[in-house]
């Protein structure tokens, strides 16, 4: 044998040892850990958020695909062997948009990208035509009070690219919602907004308005986004003296209350099966897209946690529940629900963790909660430092676990990489295009090591 | 006086000494850093710009709104006090689009965001409804000849990222351009491709398709192009072995040549009138959009420059001569008619410079004409090195001018941050929001300088 063949022999020896060595190290690795590598080893989460959000597409509550897609998510849950899988009643609100579209007259002619508000009332038949008052805010619209009667009001408020993505979002949205009783007070005919997003491609993106107790129903006008160029466009047409017209149609309405369903599935604790640990994310969408990132991708990162807990045979003491919250897009009404029906069951619920931010890249968990248990979300997610996830801090809770949260349940929420949330946020952007399968997956492992470490302590 | 008052009375006096000396410098810089300077001292083109997209919108060719838009610039540019302006009489192909819509049926049935092709023929009324066959290019097409009869054919062609965006685009755009025919060849009854872009939000890119000449118009199928986001969804949903059913309803449709114009504004050269360097861009778009970027941009940075040689008094040797060429994007007769109706004087044409990548940070020029004429392209842009033109390269001329290279004209194009560019390219994001003051105005000194120069040499 030749001398560096023997040395190459000899190194295969050693490689081969080691393999053998590590092979029931492996086996014997501690269960986050297992949980890591189950979820970052194949892209199944990314695969089978795509399965649901092709086969159903969006998931707007009254529709039809938001039901199929609850029934296949059931179908699934038992298939995937997770226990008291089942959903609970919920009526929902049942806005529909019907056609829509903004047409600018003048000074040119062109269709103008839009996408009406949820909850808006439409037009009347033919839509509404009128000169355009552009904004820049509330104050600026009380500074020309006097030229809004009778105008289609534009606040063209911008999202400051230079704060935290969802502080920006924080100070632009209250414009989306509150815009249509600003510019009525006013006497305006309808409402327009810029887009709630730091970026854009012609993107127009929607989300819930809301009309005040006090407004009364005669001065319920319709209001819809419109794109950053186009809200550019008209800021510059009025700065240039020119005036522009536009006509706003609007089939939107709202129906009866709809019923739906939260969906809930569960891995009984093995110790102390009547405390409870939640996880999960809403399962409906705006009716644009695909609901992939918001929030698709939190709900199916929840349920894949779970089956794999399940799948590895994990077996927590505590009983880690899936919630599928319904309805968080225009009421909150599954997160309603959940703490209505599960109200006794409260003071065993030691956490209850949602994502929904997007399913990119995790980097760490906010407590809503008492700050005494910050150290306890410290060490929840300890085990996932290897994937970047190391924040455990102080913060809002998301919609869905809020009631949760304000019932003293503490509340857990994903902390992810928001830079491009805002992006596909309520837009036919939010596809699966959107996401990357290894984020997902990331997503997937964090929610499942902060559930069984909060199941097993 | 205070110690520290005198020393800032002192250095007042300096300041002041120095502001004073550097007027009459100023006065005399060379007339290539007075233009540097002019076109920097504001946002003169990119308003320019807007005014003419805001007040016309985009300008197809056969259009209103693209007559109107070279009336309105024939004014202008007497206003500006340039000579010799004129237009140029060219008959242009008439494609209209007409309403058109994409449908997905199943799966789950949504949308598809889509622009048709210009020159595809429609579809009959009510559409065309098939299943759709997904394939990732030619090859794969032939691979799966048997497969295409009676199917819309989806061309899932990727926009290479990690090549330079005008190599990626020219390696995808054969797929746009001839997609149909090709599918067409096997049975289908449409063709879809993926929009040309590496970057989306749901955003559909149209641009020109053709029908080859030994194609029989019975074989003629319609063409559309589909976002990044539906063509990855369409490939996702046939590898899962689902099938899915698209209808596709298209009026679009030719009419007549109508009749448009290229449009002409000169400086007269002050020793060599007849000697004359060619400048330009073009004044046509596509229908989606303002066509600011693409060619809006160009064309007002080319007659931007032109108007501050003359503003400034710079007096070139030879005449400068802006054109706005019509019909770039689907058919080049515009430049055709240039050409021919310029033929004479070709041989007196020194360079003719077009910008047409997008009105970006400019970073130098390519020259189309003999390797020998190199250094004398370094010796126009060496005034540009301050703003940071300095490139010089042999490459391809821009559409315009290519008929006058391949007439032995010296083309030149400017070369550009194409970063972007293919961001907006023949969309509905064509707006002026895409564009940067001070960039636009770093292409009206680039222009500037490099025809200033030429004149003067």
């Amino acid at each position: 044998m030749h001398a560096i063949s023997r040395r190459v022999a000899a190194a295969s020896v050693v490689v081969l040892t080691l393999v053998l060595s590590l092979a029931p190290l492996r086996a014997q690795a501690a269960p986050a850990d297992r949980l890591i590598d189950g979820a970052l080893k194949d892209s199944a989460a990314w695969h089978r958020l795509a399965e649901m959000v092709d086969t159903y597409g969006n998931r707007p509550v009254g529709s039809g695909s938001l039901e199929s897609a609850i029934d296949w998510m059931v179908v699934q849950m038992k298939k995937d062997g997770l226990e008291n899988v089942h959903t609970e009643p919920v009526m929902v609100p049942h806005w529909v948009r019907g056609h829509e579209s903004a047409t600018l007259l003048a000074p040119h002619r062109a269709p103008l990208h839009m996408l009406g508000l949820g909850r808006s009332v439409g037009t009347p038949a033919g839509g509404i035509t009128a000169p355009v008052l552009v904004v820049s805010d509330f104050a600026d619209l009380h500074a020309h009070a006097a030229q809004a009667k009778g105008k289609i009001v534009l606040f063209d408020h911008h999202f400051d690219p230079n704060e935290p993505p969802f502080d920006a979002y924080g100070e632009a949205v209250v414009y989306r919602f509150s815009a249509a009783d600003s510019a009525a007070a006013y006497g305006a005919v309808a409402a327009l907004v810029r887009s709630v997003t730091p970026h854009s491609l012609d993107t127009p993106h929607t989300g819930s308005m809301g009309y005040g107790d006090t407004t009364a129903r005669a001065h319920h006008i319709p209001a819809a986004a419109i794109t950053l160029e186009d809200a550019d466009m008209l800021h510059r047409i009025q700065n240039r003296g020119q005036e522009s017209r536009v006509t706003l149609a609007m089939e939107a309405h709202m129906l009866p209350d709809a019923k739906s369903r939260n969906v809930i599935a569960e891995v009984r604790g093995s110790a102390l099966p009547d405390e409870v640990i939640v996880l999960g994310g809403h399962i409906d969408s705006w009716d644009v897209g695909q609901g992939a990132m918001d929030d698709g991708g939190g709900v199916v990162a929840a349920w894949e946690a779970l089956r794999l807990i399940r799948q590895l045979g994990l077996k927590p003491k505590r009983t880690i529940r899936v919630v599928a919250w319904v309805n968080e897009e225009m009421g909150g009404r599954g997160a309603d629900a959940y703490r209505d029906t599960h109200r006794a069951e409260l003071p065993k619920t030691k956490f209850a963790l949602e994502s929904d931010n997007g399913a990119f890249t995790p980097r760490g968990i906010r407590l809503t909660g008492p700050d005494s248990l910050l150290p306890v979300v410290q060490q929840l997610i300890a085990p996932l430092a290897r994937i970047g996830v190391t924040e455990a801090k102080m913060g809002d809770p998301e919609a869905d676990v809020a009631p949760l949260a304000e019932a003293g349940v503490p509340a857990l929420a994903l902390d992810i990489d928001a830079s491009r949330y805002f992006w596909y946020h309520h837009t036919d952007a939010d596809m699966m295009s959107a996401l990357d399968p290894h984020q997902v997956a990331l997503c997937v492992a964090t929610m499942g090591v902060v559930v069984l470490q909060a199941a097993n302590r």
